[in-house]
């Protein structure tokens, strides 16, 4: 990616996406895993919160880099969106401004949009709710928003301590979002289901109810370590 | 208003209230459409948040001046209250104490109050969420108060950044609070009403797939800032 | 308890816990009546929130002190676990990290544990959530840990500004976590069912529309103190 | 006052100020006694924090209410300035842009200001440091602001959790910040004089090394609530 | 300690104090040191921050725990203290209240107090400067407190994160707060001059320009972790 | 830069510097006027602050990436430091722990180093202090870390909500910090000085007493838009 993080002014038009199907993996597995999975790699930051419980998604992101309190570039955004793809919002400048509600999630999904990243605000939650279009926020406030100042689209963008590049796949659910490269997300799926079957064999030993203990082999380590037992 | 907010021990008993048709119609309007149609005045801060999702209501503030830790005035204020109104509560000094519980709720409620507004903290979230009794706080905290020391009721008071008159009219949903002035609650709605008829229309050609910056006419202005396609 | 809070490199076996009908009835109080049936002492901060509304339990907390960002002291709390326990931990540092997951649930689950306190970070709240295995924690986060550093289990913990004594009992719901030393469980049940008839008595009082300035007989000593109705 | 708080478009030329005397007795006295004299009462939020140690000031309240990351009503309100001024911003919605640098200090100080209290960010802080321009501010920030929507001069502005009128006594010191209103500033002064004479001769008694327990007379009190010694 | 930490309305008068010169050894190690000297535990959280730059101090904490907004306990608090002492409060709920200011660091200056830590909020800033009687605090904040309610003097107090016994050693400087169990001062105090020791020869090595890879020998364990340099 | 921001085990050896007059130019700028040079971008949040005040300093970023609670990275960049260049840390998960202190303070500025820019904690601050090693951090904390976990030197990392490319040029001062992309850095030296003598031109104008509504020629926009005076 030649543009540098930051760029206003600017909309990037053909951006690529990875493949549809490893999109949809990576949903499947959800944070938790596709985090493990990359190496614990690319967490946004842990005041992201869903605005209802339940979703679990995934998508290519489409960027936004918007000033504060400015939510033009939404409509720009919107344009380029592609069914499938999730809006990831970045400010710059921090903000906890309502720069999104019920009548651009409406525009967004109409164009097959499957939620929002903002390391901002959210308002019209009744609506996103009832629509289940999911929102991953900052701030869930009413403040109006202003269209006066340019930012960009599909630029990489710094987004609650991450950067996201567009075309990087976003998964979003309870635990929070991950961000996965586009370049390297076949692989973490991948990783991701190896590491999913092998939990699936652990936790049937966890029912069974041996212990992690034994399972992963750690009495010897701790008490070489020091561990005493009184 | 010829009290001073801030002022303490004092019961304002007869306060002026909004035509009950023109509460009605602010909560069904709702927080973001209301903050819009006043001109995007009259937000609290956003760390006021629903202890239920789903309630929205609106009806006329009594407000209460509370010390830290001290709830004392909440049971002056009952006293006060008419079916249809909101307690409104700022304190002299922050504190996320406790202030409100279920019998509390349960003497509020059969007089006929709506919900509590609160600039620190409330418990017994089982029970008033059972009671359908809705709070937006800033804590959920089990910590007890004391009965020691005068505030007021129904004087002005400062509640999460905002300034509350005693009788201006309180609407809270998922989005927030925000507070109208009693003065200016009917062309409020007047001017919600209208912008939601306007939002209709444009919700159904953002349904259709139409973009804002076609709606708004964007285009020109974007490319007079100097945004560019690439 | 002779063994300092903070030491390290520690594993108490054999605790000494409260009678399980007193750990049930303080469960059926909850947080907000133990609390103040104890004095208003023992509450955990404010900023423990549930990973999900409606769960109400309480049990014998067996203490886990971790290193920031090292989850390997949860796997050798878990073998000290006895049916009914409440696993507590709290860090040497602070840390937002996700400790706790769905295997070590399963785990924790399979031997009788009713929950978490956790002065740090969770994940994999769909699973957690499904199997009804209750969190409070400071953070929701998917950040991994690390096995690495030594830690205790069963020593006083300081967890979220309240010290823990091992076979202390953790009371938790939607108000938040509180804690009740072992030895003081029985007098604390006691008075806590005393509260609770107490209000239920005045439940029915507040129903039936009395005032609490009334039921209480506050006006005089609000009088006294200056209050004035204008 | 008869303007609305959070009225915008609207700038109110003439105000009321209190007799300069008084306000440099106010400032005298500082913001903790200050505070006291007055029934503790008008203290801004303890997040403003001075830019430098050792400023201690009285002014008139010139207020400002601006837009998020918007400036321009500075410029308008330094027009409104006379020699004696402390600028009160409180802005329409949370920011923690830099809306005030070393030019608009410049001109303040030309002008005869005292200060700035703001409830948003500042920048420029050697410059300012230099000048001897002390700032109350909620952040220090770089960050730019725009100048494109209206906001007020001299309308009451809620700043830092306190409502401030035009014309009000603003004192700020290392302790933080405190608002009186014009019309008791006379009566605030006094009080405080006499409690400063009362510290003064308790000062003496502390030093000898008697204790507050007896120069208050709090023995017989405590032993009443309770308090045990062992 | 047979004293339950939480225990309010009790004075115990006979604290036992660490060896006067182990407490100044510990004083001019600072926190760093002494904080790695006992295995890295002790600190108390980051948010307590000294009111001015400079100070390094050491004393026996005399430890108060106060209610919300109630500063009578540090007047019973002071007949306790002796010539090399530091007052230790925390309190039974959070708050920011101005606790403490000049009057009370008269009389405990009167008496021997080395200074105070305070997981609340302090004011009176420029006397207490020019007194130098240092202040590590939550906050600055001139909000005044009341004098109702009993907690306790010399129990256990959990202050900040960390549990502070009566007669622990409290060490405080710039870089925050670390206590010392009384038994076990005399031992930390002989660790941390070793550290001393060795980190003055290793400082005379980094000035020389030496790298810490090579002075800790740590070019191997890296590359075996498998860090590739390119 | 073709590394990926997060990439772990890796140290980039020779990376590319700005001019050393460029760097030396953007420092007597400061961050302010460097921030307006290249369009408002580069800021890093406001949460980092300077250990003490007054440092005014810029370099080229060596830049580390580094696990919570682990600092081992730091040992690993020392070596890549040239003189003139400043240290640059994000976390790959959030910490505050006290990463830095006097002994890699002593390395770093024996190889030349101007100072730290960390997203975490720092300590010994009395002794950078003496030293003059500026700092900027988000918090002071005596916390250990430990070294057992490979992170990077010389990646893109993400650090306080801004991207740092190693080799781009930090600029730090009273007003935070601000990164200017090493390509761009002439350039925005180039708009600095150009602002800066337009600004010392227009202080001139403040000084005399002429308004910002006059030398900016606003009233004509103000009038437009509706401000009202009364």
């Amino acid at each position: 990616m030649s543009v540098q993080p930051g760029t206003t002014g600017l909309v990037v038009q053909n951006i690529t996406r990875a493949d549809p199907a490893v999109i949809d993996g990576l949903a499947a597995l959800g944070v938790a895993t596709v985090h493990e999975a990359q190496g614990r790699r690319g967490l946004l930051a842990d005041y992201l919160r869903p605005i209802y419980p339940g979703a679990r998604v995934a998508g290519s992101a489409v960027t936004i880099l918007a000033p504060p309190c400015d939510n033009w570039m939404i409509h720009v955004a919107i344009e380029q969106l592609r069914a499938g793809d999730i809006l990831a919002l970045g400010t710059t400048s921090p903000s906890n401004a309502g720069y999104f509600g019920d009548l651009l999630a409406t525009s967004a999904q109409a164009r097959g949009c499957r939620g929002l990243i903002i390391d901002a605000g959210v308002r019209d939650l009744r609506d996103l709710t009832e629509m289940e279009f999911p929102v991953w926020s900052k701030a869930v406030f009413a403040q109006g928003t202003i269209k006066e100042t340019l930012g960009s689209v599909n630029v990489p963008v710094v987004c609650a301590d991450a950067l996201i590049n567009p075309g990087d796949v976003i998964v979003a659910d309870d635990d929070g979002v991950c961000v996965v490269r586009r370049e390297e997300a076949a692989d973490v799926l991948e990783k991701g289901r190896a590491r999913e079957a092998n939990e699936a064999a652990k936790r049937a030993r966890f029912e069974a109810g041996e212990l992690g203990l034994d399972i992963y082999d750690m009495r010897g380590r701790l008490a070489e370590k020091g561990l005493k037992y009184v």
